[in-house]
């Protein structure tokens, strides 16, 4: 037997447990599990430091080191976030519909955990607590593999969310992280589809074609984000240069982040050069159409030619793509050939142009008259995600508590024969 | 571009324009093909007796010859079915969930198709309209691969429903029928995973298996139904003796027929007896393990001794496992251990031991009191299904039209940055 076939039965194991547990027991286990993170935080800042050393050894990019760093305040963030995932409701048990059959039968239809969840990641190390914490809540047993770069501080804070459920009279094993980082484990691990039931890979498209590719277990693509604004003919200018400005630089390393801005022929000249100015000032690259560079030079504003590469490119930098469209079907047409069906946003006054928008765009999540960003699991109101599906199978967009759950019919009859 | 390539494509473009198309239009089109279909009964009865004719030369089954067999009656009643479908509400825009948030956002959670679904089917040729009128009336564009023995009879019916589509205005690849049954093509589809949304296999175990193994497209599993009944120690033996005389005998070759019976050792010795007799009046053979043969010796009722392997084995036939166990928990581990995630039933008068049954068993129907044959689309009250689904990912129990939709989250502001 393998090490990770080794480790996919334990979880399936720890799975049974985790399935029928009482909420106020997985509650207060995660309370616990947060008091054991504030206490051990100053020997997971120690072990981070060290893969913070190694990444500067390796003369990683700042943004890279500061996103692997786990200051005192990171940690506290990450002990409130189980804080909060305790507070949420718990979806297993819930029923979500219920009818009476003609015949007597009573029909509902049950949330029960999925069981065994491998996440493979990427990024911050606080992943790994969130993704156990929100595994955890929802009844499944959590395999973690994250980035080798993150790997000493990931099983830092592994092993402090193992002794907390031990402490609670609960399997270690329901929460897991991958002891080593070799590709051959994780391909190992992707073949157990009798024991896992759902891979989520979240990160970037080498990480994401690799299990694809590759699993025979269930996944679920946590993939990139190609978001486009839309300022329509009849949009509030003013509002829709707050729109694009917040959703190209509030954080333009994020996957909800703006990558290319569309304008309607009809307002282009009005809108273009102020929100130009505006996104520059914000420190935005701008890559325009030849109509985009014809009406900011006539106005002043520099910009640069967009080679045909920059749409349908997730920059994730302070780079916009901006075009110049014809009208609503050209946006349309656009966004449906360059999007990646994760977020588009449109600006309009025109409920006909917003109804139309929101009908015939397929992403995860489409908006009106808000910034893309507001795609995220805490904004929407689900409480905190595990990472934004752009699979539409089983769950699209931002993946919570209830996307991490199935459902089973429960009947109750009788003596009702068929 | 290969076969399957170019299948695919024109099956992603169609989809395109099913996606947002009014119900209206829809049902017109499905009530449409029913009429085609009956118009074209002499036809297709006449392709299919080539089939007929060529299983019978390869010595195939009564069974099998029967399933295979397209009768005047069984061609209206696929049209039926169409029409039947026609009159189901269109989940397509469905608003299942909406909320305001603090910043004013409105969230709604909308249901759109989930594009192209590949079906994979061994049954009879009737799921080849069945199929693709699910996947059309909830916008998807269904390519369908029937098994070879009904090639001919699907070729028919899919031809059919496609002049049909174009007799509506509508595209004719919103329904294709694989053009041969070589596996290669089978596994050159099972690779388009940027074309092709769903897999969805259905038929025994080597064609999961292969489906599986290959598959890069997600894949939701239609296989077997190793489904129980257990009589728990307060039953009402006579309700119990109907429900396990149904569950096991009324079609003993489909997947929520009972192939385990489980009986508490409390009431066997008054249970067992005249249940058997039941069972084997309706031709049943019983494959009892030591207590329950020791049981019916005692009142003169022939049993044969179980081998380990018929616990835990679809038999799909008239043979049913019987097995007594000490309580409810040896029942639960027993069915944990042999049950196939089916369909598992319990029949009781005890309120804490149905619950109990129902919390803990992971089964996608769940029942009480009633017979495991209930566990079907139409009798849940889905209206129709493409098949039941032993996957959790996604669907679990039967799949009707809601299944085979996704949901986008569609965002209503006036104007909010983050």
């Amino acid at each position: 037997m393998t090490a990770a076939v080794e480790l996919a039965r334990a979880a399936k194991q720890a799975s049974r447990a985790l399935a029928t547990l009482p909420t106020t027991q997985k509650d207060e286990a995660l309370r616990k599990a947060a008091q054991a993170l504030r206490k051990n935080a100053k020997v997971i800042a120690r072990v981070n430091a060290q893969d913070v050393a190694e990444a500067k050894k390796a003369k990683q990019p700042a943004a890279f080191l500061d996103r692997l760093t786990l200051s005192g305040d990171r940690i506290e963030a990450m002990a409130r976030t189980l804080l909060d995932i305790a507070a949420l409701p718990d979806p297993v048990g819930e029923v979500t519909d219920s009818w009476r059959r003609p015949n007597g039968l009573e029909v509902a239809r049950v949330r029960l955990p999925l069981g065994v969840v491998l996440m493979i990641y990427e990024s911050r190390p606080n992943v790994t607590a969130d993704a156990a914490a929100l595994c955890f809540k929802s009844g499944n047993a959590a395999i973690l593999r994250g980035g080798s770069e993150a790997f000493r501080s990931n099983q830092a804070i592994a092993r402090v969310l193992r002794q907390a459920l031990v402490d609670s009279g609960l399997p270690a094993d329901a929460v897991q992280s991958v002891p080593d980082t070799r590709r051959e484990t994780m391909l190992d691990l992707l073949q157990q589809d009798s024991l896992i039931d759902l891979c989520i890979p979240r990160g970037g498209e080498g990480l994401i074609r690799f299990v694809a590719q590759h699993a025979r277990v269930p996944v679920v693509k946590h993939y990139h984000g190609v978001c486009h604004v839309y300022v329509e003919a009849n949009a509030d200018l003013k509002m829709a240069e707050r729109i694009i400005v917040n959703a190209k630089t509030s954080r333009p390393g994020v996957c909800n982040a703006a990558e290319c801005l569309l304008v309607d022929r009809a307002i282009a000249a009005d809108f273009l050069p102020p929100a130009a100015r505006a996104l520059r000032k914000h420190g935005a690259e701008l890559r325009g159409c030849e109509e985009t560079l014809r009406i900011l030079k006539a106005a002043h504003v520099p910009a640069k030619a967009a080679s045909p590469e920059d749409f349908g490119k997730e920059f994730l930098d302070l780079i916009l793509a901006v075009k110049v469209v014809e009208d609503l079907d050209a946006a349309l047409a656009h966004i449906a050939r360059f999007g990646s069906e994760h977020t588009e946003a449109i600006v309009t006054r025109s409920r006909d142009a917003a109804r139309r928008f929101t009908r015939e765009v397929c992403a995860s999540a489409v908006l009106v008259n808000a910034s893309t960003r507001f795609n995220d699991g805490g904004e929407l109101g689900l409480g905190a995600e595990v990472g934004i599906s752009t699979t539409r199978l089983h769950a699209f967009g931002p993946m919570g508590l209830e996307e991490l759950t199935s459902r089973k019919f429960v009947v109750q009859g009788d003596g009702q024969v068929r």
